[in-house]
């Protein structure tokens, strides 16, 4: 059931990068959400190719069609359909990619896990397959916001070795789109833009980490013991393509404090209990604990760079490689709204777990 | 449904640190295996506490019970339920710590979602309740083993500052358990025992990372595009007590690589395919290739330390408190069978899922 | 989750009858079949309004299109999305009814789950929702087909008192097919069409029962304790709008029997195991034995008759209401291909599951 | 995943007949529930066998303890464990059934799935695997009391050709409990014991029908287009062992009603929407309306009678059966807490999905 993600505020994706179109069904929405289209296309397009000359140039519309699930502006509770068809499709542009396996790519283990590939753009493996979760991320956004306040912000923390000094508490959406690599500190936005340039003048291609807070979230997300709210980010993190590592907190440089000077103490404010620290990054026991929720993701330079590589055809040949066309020399600047979006469903789908358990409790939270 | 986990490999846990009884359902462990309880047991004792002088001495005998789903030493196909007995509760020794937040645990949290908690020696967000997902993990082990021959081994790579150098190709058990701290490179092995030690004697708690490799994965397993094997495998991780942080293959180190320099080439060997080096840590596109799976799992150093720490009571009062009682200064060495159990449980659950692919398919994979 | 089901073999479904489109995702449909699309259309027509004099004249070209899924004709394993897009649909001719509950519908129990409800055609409660499953259960027909050489045959059993003879082990899609009722009893098909002609011009509607076999199952089918096969066939028939009862083999008439004269005897033919008799219905333990597997669903009479009815508007207010436009006497009919669907998606999903169970076993099966 | 039901209350059962322990494990059980074990083990109690001369007299303790989930005599939301040791026995007496497949049990279709089978008293496929969801329904019952004031009646209504006249609207447990057979008419009870006590000497057995109502329960619960809240009940009566039919409302006897006889009219009644008849069995468009829900299941007669019957053994040989021991000549009374714990699962899974989709809403339901 790889496609599908959720259980309450559940998500199925289909679509292959050159089929007749990609999309998704967003079953549980909750009902009475007034959908705001145009922020939702916006939502898209952060991700869509072509943005800027950091970018791939591929042109994609990806202009949303809602199939289901509206009535008069308004979501019903039903499945919410939500469909974009493919326009650009260059197939020729990849000829003779299906006779081999790009190295740093899915080709082969998709034959052998499914005994055949749609090889064309990378088919179901291709990150455009993520347009189909973003804009269910989107409604999940609409919905978190109207119904919590809920506010998710990510950002590109570093590129290869430039990092960022960004506050978690403060940053938003504008001081990340103001620059063309989304990241809000304008001395390593341009020192991560440079870097990007070189990489793609010498044919090569770079990685670097995401950051993402979600601010406002009810203490008491995450569902305990398998199902923790850190554990369901990790994995939607994960599930981005070219991701290979995920933090929560003080993640792996947290490993080398003494414990100490770990703790985020407790204190009360406003009547609320709240900590004073965030090490923790928003998570106790893997139940969200009202402070901000930060997590980062790591995300590999791209694999398809173009110097020769070796690899072997699909009859067992060894062949030298070179890869063609149009292609990002960096994927973090669309991979923030990636971020976002495992952020964005995995809260939206926590939320809904813990309302039916409040719904169905006898006692009292401690915190509304 | 945060005590579930897995879809056709499933497992279910229950029980509190000071409850009646801990155990696991374990659902969908194919017919006919014939489960060594020993090994189980074995496995079970390595997670256990009081096990050397650097972690807790408190006694637990955890003699798993098999209460269903063996008949005459096989498996049947029906679920089988383990469970042990809580022996050494000194329900006592927890006594104060009821009326407080500890900073770094779950008691404000689980207060937050449950409105009430078991207080008594952490209830169900203590680490002992992770004996059952290594049980459980002990018979994912054996079948693994005895259906595919996968081999899964883990070891403490690092302990704050201390890092091991560790062939993930050829480290076998015996080699992990010939150091109490479960480190298979003698020379980290004896300065992380010595700043563990020392951290004990200052009343402070250290962290580390474990890293573990599954030998003998045959290509296909993994379930693109949400339930990716490294998705799942993050997830797993993330769900364990402490982990802060989770990485497969080069993880965060390898955002600093160029693409041209960390893709793996492939290569014909012994008429499979394969990849000469493994920066993709076994996976790519989310699917298993054939490479040994690589996994690093962060672990924050142990929130229970003996320094005076702020926090507040449920009913709102700054206090100071300082822990008592019998607690690891370091969790690594207990965290090792932990990290195996996520790998264990995971691989299972995609092994059968790849079965029913496979079963189906009216195309042969790429390699059987 | 309601517009999910299956559990490998996993059909989520999309749309409202007068919506822009309808529409359903199947995850897990093994790869490597080759789909015959027109087979598909022709399975859809079967449902289609407007089919003959015994049914409502609304025409729904419901021409199935392909999303994704799909490479060179073949499965790939990846989602396969099926949409269909409304063309006729008349939203005006139901004027009216959005302000009021039209008795034995769902338009008072929808707002009660959801607070409004999309009243146009019904919504998503409308029987036009079941062309999305229908989709999915042709696609299930032809791996069930081509994997095992499975065939399900369904037909109209009864009509109010008409009941037909008809031989399960024998009968086949062209019998069912060659009368506008869809029963192969051509004296009761006549009596059936009589009967539906008069409720008809009284305008007045009439409730049957549709049989439906499933033969060529293998045994082994079927997950005890609570997936049983004959569980999942009872839930997937009760899903089906209308359908207010169930039987599997000898159903409530076999509550009349001695034990003696119920049980199957068991007999060795050509090798294999069989049973003499199947009163059964080929389910033993919830667990397929290789027999035909047999079962019944109760239809109600269509709610929307042309007789004056008692109701209450949404403001509280007692209304006398009669119904206007194009509707079906009787459902029958078209019901058979839905109960065929439900046979059909729960066969693909147990097959599935059985095959997982059989890859992973150490253990060989008493019949292949 | 056969041994798992519920999505958000959820229960795993384990347990073989003659094996160790039986139990479950309710997983999402909401906190602060008081729970009573007295009446908790009383609902065991009427499940047992050795009730009364009608039954078994086979001892079972069935004395249920509780391993987790309660603290201070309330649920904590985290997992309930409920086992029972199996004391009784006696495997002796089933030697000799391991060699041969008994009619009208699940012997061959066990080996057929598993490739092994536990033949010990039926071992996963016993009747006394069904205590432990009896076990689970009994905390379903306290929790949906205490949260809703939902009741839960179910009786013997038919036993072979004898049928019973309850007021569905108005029977209570007390009633049922009067008579030894459990049917709350006096007339029809002694008409049935008498049936049964003749099938008894004659070394046969019966069936017969349950009907079960719940009342009480709120509008909105089901989950339209696959987990209707009546397809959910089918299947959860489907799942019971001996059961072939399910009805709910009017049923088969309803498809003999003309449409404009069928549908209940809707009224207001002191400012609540209601209908004055109940043909539906409280259910529309698979969502509960607030009528009272009234099914009805169907249980095959007892398949181990005493008569001479015809099989194979495991190597094929034709072979004359004949039972020995001890067997319920009537599943029927013991069958009555058995179609309750059906109907109280399923409602306390539906009663947490709707609690989830109202606290995620922003439109108000038409009823609270």
């Amino acid at each position: 059931m790889g496609s599908h993600t959720g259980q309450l505020f559940a998500v199925t994706t289909f679509g292959e990068s050159h089929g007749v179109a990609l999309g998704c069904v967003i079953e549980g929405c909750p009902p009475g959400l007034a959908l705001d289209l145009e922020a939702l296309q916006a939502d898209l397009d952060r991700r869509r190719p072509g943005q800027s000359a950091l970018t791939t140039p591929r042109k994609e519309a990806d202009r949303v069609q809602v199939l289901s699930g509206l009535f008069e502006g308004r979501t019903t509770g039903t499945p919410i359909a939500l469909v974009f068809f493919n326009e650009d499709a260059r197939s020729r542009s990849y000829d003779g990619v299906e006779a081999l396996y790009r190295p740093g790519h899915a080709d082969f283990t998709y034959e052998a896990r499914y005994g055949l590939r749609d090889h064309r753009g990378g088919g179901r493996a291709s990150a455009r397959e993520t347009a189909a979760r973003v804009a269910a991320a989107g409604v999940a956004r609409q919905w978190l916001q109207a119904r919590y306040g809920i506010e998710v912000v990510g950002w590109v923390d570093t590129v290869a070795d430039v990092a960022a000094a960004v506050d978690a508490e403060a940053v938003d959406r504008a001081a990340v789109e103001a620059t063309p690599v989304r990241c809000p500190d304008p001395t390593a936005a341009a020192a991560m833009i440079a870097l990007i340039e070189q990489a793609r003048r010498e044919g090569d291609t770079v990685g670097g980490v995401v950051t993402c807070v979600a601010r406002g979230v009810p203490a008491g997300l995450g569902d305990p013991v398998f199902d923790k709210l850190d554990a369901d980010l990790a994995k939607a993190c994960l599930s981005l393509p070219a991701c290979k590592g995920f933090e929560i907190g003080s993640g792996f440089a947290g490993t080398r404090l003494r414990g100490s000077a770990h703790n985020d103490a407790f204190a009360q404010v406003d009547g609320r209990v709240t900590t004073t620290t965030n090490r923790a990054g928003g998570v106790l026991g893997g139940i969200s604990s009202g402070a901000p929720v930060v997590i980062r993701a790591a995300f590999k330079p791209v694999s398809t760079h173009f110097q020769p590589q070796q690899t072997v055809t699909r009859a067992g040949e060894a062949v030298t490689f070179r890869n063609e066309g149009r292609h990002d020399p960096c994927v973090l600047p669309r991979a923030v709204p990636l971020v976002e979006a495992a952020m964005l469903l995995t809260l939206a789908d926590h939320a809904l777990r813990l309302e039916a358990l409040r719904g169905g409790a006898l006692q009292p939270p401690k915190q509304p």
